[in-house]
């Protein structure tokens, strides 16, 4: 049996998330389907990371295990004439049995999209909008705080017992695409449960005017999630890319 | 009673498309609602163009009788915060009791978007994925044969009886804003129903060199639509704008 490294992009608007489900309507189920199809038996894959329901990706990876005498370019074609478009494979690669898309991975990137100008009917599957007055450099005056090794108990959703909540982030960056459009784009070592949203909802209340910049670091050290973590919607998060030791790492 | 023009733009996705429908999932129904609340009764709202499910529109205009004695400006903001995101009021300007924002029209623009790279996940709500090797020479050859006052019968969807099956159109234009991305936009004196996306459709034919060239004139000439005549898929229309007297207009 052949392992295969899948990268794949998605619009995550209309599935459960990443992760299957018993109602088969997660990224994975589409692309376990459509796998099945050309293997004529069912193919387990195993994602990077269990994105949320509403949250996109351009570059979540995967892996699988399967006899297959062809090229890559042509399983790729194969599976994304199966896909709904919705779901993109972007590039497949043999790779060898020690690599694991979620245990081999190093580092992700992820980027959160927001605006404050008026609504576009066309972006809000996209974009979360702040409509009060946004001050960004509020916003970038904390972000070196968030740089190196920290517990980030405070900005996750829920803390998993298994997993440690210390992770190692690059100083998070804050850009401006447009007029009234940002991006917030952070590399690390890893993320827990809900934590680029849990950051991006913070910082945005104290760009806002809603929290104390002062409180950023203060709650990283209190290590401990109060009502004043708020957690932005899924729909501006999208997970970009992947790291493994053979690829371009975060701390580069 | 004042009369309000006011200028709206949508995202057609999950609408059963502009007008009013028993199970008031329209775009009409939403705005009806929205202006309910704002005047505390109902208010019937007229609409230039009747855009289908899943046509997507940038200027659109309608028109209602209310009083209003505050702005525009004001009513605007009042409309919008009660809106979903996915529809948006643009402009409000009190107009006289002659202006009636169907009957008034002199003209419509509408762009037709489509895209012949690989398919983008984050844009198959707003364009035709055409997979096949497309000559844009080809598409654009044909298009002045359609400039000047014809009877589209040919190219519609169906033919009202009441209604002229002769209309003016400007030369057609297609151009290229990014690799494989293509604009189709065409003004007219009005439209048929389906009548761009029956253009475009049969069009891509001749792109992709499923019709001879000849037969787009020719089909002109017949007056009849024929099963060369295909439909291209609502997600990639957008309504432009309407043009009234005292706009500019086509043919400017």
């Amino acid at each position: 049996m052949g392992r295969w490294k899948i990268i794949c992009s998605y619009d995550g608007t209309n599935f459960s998330g990443w992760q299957s489900q018993p109602s088969r309507d997660a990224v994975q189920d589409e692309i376990e389907s459509a796998l099945a199809k050309i293997f004529h038996h069912s193919t387990r894959i195993h994602g990077a990371s269990r994105t949320d329901a509403g949250v996109h990706a351009c570059g979540q990876c995967f892996h699988f295990d399967q006899d297959w005498n062809h090229s890559g370019e042509a399983l790729l074609r194969a599976a994304n004439t199966k896909l709904p478009s919705s779901i993109r494979l972007l590039s497949t690669l043999p790779v060898n049995e020690s690599f694991h898309a979620r245990f081999s991975a190093v580092g992700k990137q992820y980027e959160y999209h927001f605006s404050t100008r008026e609504v576009d009917p066309f972006s809000t599957r996209y974009q979360w909008h702040i409509s009060q007055a946004f001050d960004a450099d509020k916003f970038r005056a904390v972000l070196p705080c968030l740089a190196g090794a920290h517990d980030f108990s405070a900005y996750a959703g829920k803390v998993n017992d298994a997993e440690t909540p210390s992770k190692t982030l690059n100083t998070p960056e804050l850009w401006n695409p447009g007029q009234g459009e940002w991006i917030f784009r952070v590399e690390g070592s890893g993320f827990l449960y809900r934590m680029v949203r849990s950051l991006v909802g913070t910082l945005v209340r104290v760009a806002i005017g809603k929290l104390p910049p002062n409180r950023i670091p203060e709650l990283l050290e209190e290590k401990k999630r109060t009502p004043e973590v708020h957690t932005a919607p899924a729909q501006g998060l999208f997970l970009n890319q992947i790291y493994y030791a053979d690829d371009e790492r975060p701390g580069k």
